[in-house]
């Protein structure tokens, strides 16, 4: 299967790192094939970045080069263009936050989010409750760590993360961590060892999942609310992308 | 003051209709300036066009003609930017389906939506839940009607929206009906006579919502969630929108 | 417009300065006519004293002297009679804490209500329950403040709210502070340029809410839940305010 | 132990009728006094009568004869001055509508409520959710009945409420009727065995729940949002009613 | 009457002590058949304790001598096998965690449930969660005091569970304390001395709530979701146990 | 890896149906090993029959021949014992509506449920509700078509349930249906075809999960809620199965 991994901000360097991570737990028959929008924020950190990586995340999905590939992954926490990517294709989509979650609710009664800006916490909370994971999800918890720092973590920066995990574990009564940032996907091996509980990367959660999906035979619902775009004018540089 | 009405498809006609629905409540000394993207779709009716008006929205308020506008209107009813322009200024920004929820919520115990397009109900149902009215909206109820068969309603338009309206009030049990469309605006005095209820358009709600703020003196909190967006390189065509 | 203050509780001063403290904010065409009952506590501080400032609206908006008024705000924060003064009038009605919540909310992604006894926190929690802004309002901090020293507040009280609303602000993770106590009205100004985000008096919101929805021509709906009373015998001194 | 049962509105006729569905299922050694405000409305049906009940209830409560009551009863669906009754004794308060959905939610999943005017489900609905029972109670349904046909009820109306739980039951898929009207209470036993299932009297619900609070030596609790209201001037007609 | 208490432990000593705490609160009419599984766990400490509880409360249901027990209590804080026994009786069935809420909600706006193994507070969560008491439960509070130690407490096991009630009544801001395990009966008029507050066992809860049902002539519901089990085979041990 | 599938009911020939369905969607590498408790009820249709469900479950993971399985599913829609084997096994385990209402979740805005016996539909609701999927689930309907009727189904069940599920899907507003029985599994491809939109078998969703979670890695937590259960005595047939 061909799975389109969608990396919404516009850094090339970012969009390698999580097509790394995402082989490492692929399938053998998975062909994963990343991309990065053309346009866009360098990273995503609230909601006005969000809103162009949506858009990109949308781009990309509707340039993809054939053949349609069998499964989209949306590599950044919060998300951006979901629902929208699920009208543009009949293929399963699933985004990094939504994955982590429900990955981390079959293997603990409640789970704690660790992530990067406290600021994007609101946009973590939002999801949460759009997927109804509110009982499940018992604390988020912003570290302020730079993103940039988070490329090539020195122990400074694993302890850190580290020590809100341990602290969020105990102060919510969690069983499990989820890592709120695709950047933090290197940090998951590490974390788990030492912390003694499951650390989910929503990047590799999404790529298994979708495998599922696929082996399930099963595409996203055309009925409806996710039904394709209606056919209209777009105007300006988004022309190519009306439907 | 100067309220900044930004209409987020990209369609000239249809901002002149809601501006002119705009002004007809404006107070007297308020200034309405409307406008559209540059690009996008020419109608938002989904998921997948509500992101691309969400960041013609940021576009149009990015590169605002100065003075800087005392209060921001976004006007379709799926609030397309909303959390995204709360960072991008500091003057107060409403959304059509929020404005709408909030004045039908302070006029009956119950109110129902009578919508455009079935497939966007569900738009407006994850709008309910976010901004907390699920137990004031009892109801969400598409009618089919073409979005162009709105822009010059006869009466078998009209009549349609009436009898959907009527019907939502008795199985609802609700007390007020809102618009949810921004291009209903027109319909709603005919309809609040001939129901003999409150029949909310979001957009002059919003209109006089954002009067009352500046009246206060109150703006869009700068401290966390909607702080300023954080300075960062933006590729592409959104190069000059990046902060 | 002609509106409606009513002041729950017995005592005139006390109507007086929250009658100030209105026409501060109020639009030039705006009356504000202010007044209390003939009986009751004088002051709310609990639910025992809310029932009779609820009886105590009610005397004052059945017997208000004509023309009728276009609107009614009820100031306390308790909003006392809410629900039942919408029955008696077709006139739109304001709570206090309902238009500081609905206000707040437009602003921030979460507030904190910052008031006088703990012992009221309950009924702003049973108020934010009933409008729905649980997952909005993130604490309601009681400081225990004396009422009367609200009423000319020296620096130690001024100092003493303020410390209060840093400490919600943080632990909260909140972007507003809405004031729970209409007695608070007069340090609005002066925490505002303290704590540099938005502070809110729900007694100047509640009027700009009504000058709003009059512009709007919207009226409370008499389909329904808040149908007029229906006539029947009242009993003893209530004889006069049956319907 | 002695139990005061008020009877919110200022029927002397509808207290007795209560008070002798009370002392059918009061226990041996249960004494029922049954009173009645000395003003206010001659039945409640929306929230104005309410708010008078309220304040009957406080009058009754504040005014009992000695020796002081071991527990109380608000006799009205609407539990008019319930969490204010709460404050001025430290004896066990009991409502209507609280104990009869107590009582329905040990008996089934789901319950439903029949009721008189469809303009008094609005307070039920308050209450389900004030309580909790959002989940259990799956319906309420007005059956516009006049409360004074329910005085005598003859066989039509008994047919009428008979085929509106019927219906409730099926369409809600409900195991269990609460009645949400005092004076429906001559029609449960009657109800219940033409139903076949659990048919629930608010007022005989709450007899029953006093006593079980008094005999596990169980009062309302002093400490914080309960404790007695605070001493202050009370004005006017309530003067004697101030703590 | 005739109240069958079952222990779904398999300890007989546990049996005696809650059985004894069940008759102190009896009333003179009510005979307490005590009794425990024939198998299973010596205490119920987690979910998989639990299961073998539930199905030992349904093998002493089943099996149980004539006459038919009028009402029955699961004497564990889990109320295992609660929707499963109202299947299989169409007498009352109370449990303890569920009486204990419902008369905590009584008493209090608030309450906070004390109980021994922090591990079991998921437990207590999900009952609260279930039964709808999210609002009115403030806080579950883990002690970690071995269920031994219980048996026969000594001061310094007293002096640790006032000291957990004081410190939920406080950080929680609730008005009374839910004893969460069985075994803290004995404990239950000491504390309510000590803190002034109501503090609630469950299972001298349900005996009274069993009595009042029994005395309003209610009985579970048969119709729909406690219907009586379907006929059929049950194979190996639980032959005799089958419907 | 071995996958232990555990059909909580005692009928050997519905373990194999399930293990040949779970078969067809496993990969290469997984062997399924299918099993069904020693005692308990041929078949699971209410609270009663469930609980030995969950207490068989118990007993087949307790007594698995080694090597210990890599992963677990619960092989019935009311995941009879999920929680407690969580606690017994530091694999995954994985329920079949859990599996189902995760997977639907991931490809329609909303879902209904189409099941057989009508009765069953409050344990439906109940795991919606704890596992947060109220507002993804939009209907939860019975055919009560007998299960046997399930085992060779003709044309006719076939045409019931599609008749079912067309209903629920435009009543409901859904976009996908979720096969509320383990016996439908045969009935998913067929109505897939029929209705054009995702069908949901729970079996073939777990084992997909399943094999997800051991592709990451993943493990169910040991720390608090789900740690493993206390050694204490167990006593009667369930001696060999304490901790």
């Amino acid at each position: 299967m061909k799975l389109l991994l969608i990396n919404p901000n516009s850094s090339p360097l970012m969009t390698e790192g999580i097509a790394e991570a995402a082989r490492r737990v692929a399938a053998p028959g998975t062909e994963i094939v990343a991309t990065q929008p053309s346009f866009g924020p360098a990273s995503i950190e609230g909601h006005y970045d969000d809103v162009f990586g949506a858009a990109g995340v949308l781009e990309q999905l509707r340039l993809a080069a054939l053949p349609a590939p069998d499964a989209v992954v949306i590599a950044c926490f919060g998300d951006p263009g979901l629902d929208a990517a699920r009208e543009a294709t009949a293929a399963p989509v699933l985004g990094t936050a939504e994955a982590a979650f429900h990955v981390a609710s079959m293997l603990a009664t409640g789970f704690s989010v660790v992530t990067t800006m406290t600021r994007t916490c609101v946009i973590a909370e939002h999801l949460v409750m759009k997927y109804g994971f509110e009982r499940r999800c018992r604390g988020i918890h912003g570290t302020d760590i730079p993103v940039l720092a988070l490329e090539t973590p020195d122990e400074a920066v694993v302890a850190r993360v580290e020590a809100a995990a341990r602290e969020a574990l105990a102060r919510d009564r969690s069983g499990a961590i989820v890592l709120g940032c695709a950047g933090m996907a290197g940090l998951c091996g590490t974390l788990q060892q030492r912390l003694g509980v499951p650390v989910i990367d929503g990047v590799a959660a999404a790529v298994k999942l979708a495998e599922g999906l696929v082996g399930l035979g099963l595409r996203t619902s055309k009925l409806g609310d996710y039904a394709e775009p209606l056919p209209k004018l777009y105007r300006g540089w988004a022309g190519p992308l009306g439907w």
